[in-house]
């Protein structure tokens, strides 16, 4: 199995800023930790982010012909990039959407998710282990389990 | 470990309508298999099913005293519960909220959870399997993972 | 025929209290003149009148058992209840809705029902006359009436 | 006893389109019907049916002469003709609001009735049958009946 | 000086209904009064009242041809007619909106009106009085007043 | 008859600026006109201008002794001043309500008048000739017209 | 291939008023134009303008019988016309909607269209080469083109 | 004299949770206060407190027989329960609402109260002492005192 | 103990108008019970009715130097007065806000007060025996109670 | 005649998935038609899709030196992205909009275009022949036509 | 060069509380430095604050004369005065509108002025360094910079 | 000091389109006068202009590295780039939101900016020489000024 983890703007900034919201732990922290998880439960993955809302949307494209599955953090495109939703709606493979943060704690604006309705499924606020979560979603996925 | 299993209303229809949307596997069937991860996990877990909103209160503010979390899923009290959100809010231990189906597929109404800025995360769109996920996040809450 | 005649919250004080809106009538009353009506159509009825909105759930649940058919005033509870608009969509008997007084003519937050979308079918304004209509929109439906 | 059954926009329609939404019975069948339904429950009734708010207006104001009740499916006029509403505001005699199909299952503009809080009450998502009950609810409103 | 005096739907029950808001005059009780007023004044005017809005357009676009201006008691297409408020602003002739009640006394819907920003002014809450003032107000704008 | 002319915020400045709005004549020609235009009504007035909200409610409230109604032009104190309102209410003369501009074809914010459900009506868009309407209005409110 | 050009309220003004808005051609020049397109295009048509929202409802649901598709400006119905829109939704011929000027630039209550939802299509903007444009459309719809 | 005295969801965790926002007396220490207090003013009261929305109604139905009035902590339920504010507006006995905490000051649902119409009064923001002050209200009632 | 009592605009009108919201009784009645309520609970104070938004502001900034507290019926500027918010905001001894009638059983736009969120807590709908318990609840603020 | 031909986001997709909103063709396949088109029509063309906001924003800059016009199907960004509509403000060459589907009847969040007050017009739900169409319009309004 | 500066409500209250807000210098403190600067700066200013709504527009009218523009901190009236808005539209000197601290950072109701539309520009959330750069500005524009 | 100037979405477009907007210098125009202007200052700056959301991001990433501050122009996204704010609130290094013209004269969907609440300040609608003050703003800020 391959899976592809997608990251988007400003995760690259994880551990530098605002750990009261997001840890210190980095984003190379972060897939280090995965990479690990990957081994023992026999996942390939490969690690892509992206400040570029278009660049996101041309990886999500490919993505179909080389993984089976994406764990993607839209960080603030969750909120208003219709185009990126258009992206993973274009795709065949499950797309889970994963935020680190509890988004309903915070600002009014992060309340609503514009992918949400799209994806494969949401995991939010249980900070790295969300991310791992989201791996096995998509290994049950793929195993083709319906309920 | 302990953890109380709670369901909230309907879903003890679970599997006799609507199997398009929430499968057709019922109550006792989730439970089984819940019983049976938590024997792999090396977790105890007890189940309680309510349409009564004050039942889900009053077992909510109970189970403080014997389990280390909850697995919630709130049925339709997670658009209107502010009683319920108050409950969680009142109690020391993690709360996750689940969610068999994406909710942001369906109506409109069962876009926004007035429970989730006060629950230590949420899993959606999952099926049966984001129970389990959410009794592993449990587990690392407990554990004192912090990221 | 088996019809359940289902009250909701403070049906219990009809004929006590502001009968410029509901009549002076109570729900005895009520049910003794549908029970009346009830033999000249052929139709056995039981009642059910809880202010508990859990109660109305579980009711509405066992109803598929052993009725042909349920005529439900909501009472408030037509305004809020998404946990009732679930328990009505998940049982596969038509369920009528009835409001005594027409509700559009009062409060604002009277004009709307977030339990219509499910049921088979709406009667208000029309005092208790409007149950003995529902009465016979059920019969009509379980006759297989498609028009 | 005289009643008139008046339709309006796009009722001329009925059984030729939409018979998932409407059936496959025509505005003929529908008056025909409620012919024999008017011989049985000695009524005298006349239908009317336009396109035209000013022609409905027109009919309702003289109807006040010549019936003791008035029952109207207003089309889509239900959600906007504030006009309609006045007229049937003027009259003395009561009118009735029928829906064929259950709005409050469609699109959202759909949900909201600009007559309905000066109507004598409102039947909705019962077909043809939604006629009759009607009819005999004017019935009841001329008998005197006050609950 | 000739004016058209163009009462809309709903008006040409003025007195036979509701005399708590409109008073008990009829229509032709206005009419008569404004001819008197309009000797008086030196104005010759004619009267068309219509439930039609498009006989009321029709009216308005011929009225250019034949009048010095248009007082209108537009009734209630006054909240929704854009079609009127096309016909009006397509006219060069001025057209002054008149309302016998205090439309901001009434329901939500009356205190807002979709003609407003294209007439000549508005004269509200005057009764019969209203139309008089609409009068002189049209005969300065014709005499060409500019404050 | 003693009428009070009161004439709110910013409006000593006319004719000063935004001549293409209020016209280039200044608050002290509108008075001279009206004085005229007493003169020959038999009608005595007074003026008074204030850019203080609790003023204009002060002398609000002392006008019930010393006139027969007022005429206000209460500028942009009508989108807000809910004080305004309480005064005009707790007065037993009428009081008319007074725009110069058609504050329809303006910004947003000038399309609502708090004050207008508490007035005894409103004349909108006529320029000065507006207020020698009003004075009328009261007039014939004064003399008991009903209609 | 017949097709109907349905022209709603006001458009008989066109080139009368506001030739800012809508050029300084008239409905007449428009139909003599759209004649000499057909016959090189080889279609026939036949022109129909009303302001009655009565008439284009009753000729929207005849033109089934007599045409190959309509091409209709519904004027300002299109902001309102909830009766129109289901005379278009009842009839199997495709309806194109088309607008002379770009309504997106203009008032705000211009911008929303209840009508597109059950059109073929629709065409802003382009003045009356729009017209040309829609008539191309149907033409295509007709020959039975799905992409 | 005899008062119930009423809490809803969640107050039996009061001084359990969120010293910050409720203090840390719990429930027992309130209802030992209130009856010195109420030895003091010679009132006999009784307690209840329910989770359960239905017991509240019941219990508030029962509440006229035997006492003169009521003082309600709803909880959570202030901002949904219209079946409460049904039940509220049964009863002949006044009830007064009371809130511990300055609502105003917290999330934005706790802003209204859908109560709030129907009760004699509220007190909000005072802690454990406006439960005193409340049952000096009802007791200024019950002599009679109207202003 | 030295407290201000603060009535803003149009209290001064107590007892002349509107009889049925505000009772009979006039401001100097108010201001001469509560004189005696202060005799008997040891309280000296004064009294200041202004109908300017600017000098309650002024006085309120002044009180801190000579009072304990505020009870302060702001009147009207309840509902939008951001400027008498701050400067209650301002200054450190408690302000509690008190309403005769019950706000929420009146008008919309008196629903909602922008001031409850910075002051010391809300008394509503107990006329005047409202600043009685107002000046209680100032009385336990400033013994230092904090529950 | 030199037009660009520019597409948005997941436009490269078409024809690759949810054939039944956007047909089975591809992009590549659109190209080729329209290249053919143009041959007829005798309009040169440069075809351009990007995912990127950032380049479709640099192309429209600088397509104004190169071309005599642009037909652009935006994409999602249709709906949010006010940068392009501010890059299509800033170019002198008219910019024609286009639809391939009918938005109207898709998801809410598509009924809106924030960039339709600044283009030339806009052409909805004709598939790839809105393309044709479009190039029709812009060598209209590049000859001049005024109407 | 002749500039006033103009603080509106609460602003007295500088330095006195909230200090982590405004900071603890206070309004003397202010004038005291802009003063000197004005020195630096060959400026010569006068000093105005008010609490008082009507002062303000007052003294913006007088303004004109002797000034040669104008920096105004409206402090809450901000948010709602549109007599203020209309004071400075009525005036042809300059005005800047600053506010010391970020408004949007703070409550809702903060971020949205009702006044800066007919200012000549906005400085926010820089302090007292703020009036200095408003200071800079009207100098600029007096000096017939147009960019 | 150095800092860095960034300029959004079609700032590269100044002075060639929309001058009486944005006036008709271009964008090297501004450069070279903030070049100027820095030498006077003893500030060193770098420019930066891009359409591209990421491309800002990523340098916004970056300049806390290099610079003391940034003054920003993010043109159109700061209506709805929320990416960009995070961006903004992930460095540490102060940045002044910077808009050539009146935002709050012109189009609604600009009177608001979701960027401001992370921003150092904001300087709106003083052309250039809005860059040149929020240049001495962070050159202040950066001084350690705190009022």
């Amino acid at each position: 199995m391959r899976l592809l983890i997608l990251n988007g703007p400003n995760l690259n900034r994880l551990g530098m800023r605002e750990p009261d919201v997001y840890g210190n732990q980095t984003l190379k922290d972060l897939e280090e930790r995965l990479l690990a998880y990957g081994k023992i439960q026999n996942v390939d993955m490969n690690f892509f982010q992206s400040n570029h809302e278009g660049e996101l949307i041309d990886i999500l494209h490919d993505s179909e012909e080389s993984y089976d599955g994406v764990v993607m953090n839209p960080g603030a495109f969750t909120h208003y990039s219709y185009a990126i939703r258009d992206a993973i709606a274009s795709i065949s493979i499950p797309v889970m959407e994963v935020h680190i943060s509890n988004i309903h704690k915070r600002e009014e604006f992060r309340h609503t998710s514009v992918l949400a309705a799209v994806t494969a499924g949401q995991i939010v606020g249980l900070g790295f282990h969300g991310y791992e979560l989201a791996i096995q979603a998509i290994m049950k996925k793929v195993e083709g389990e319906t309920q």
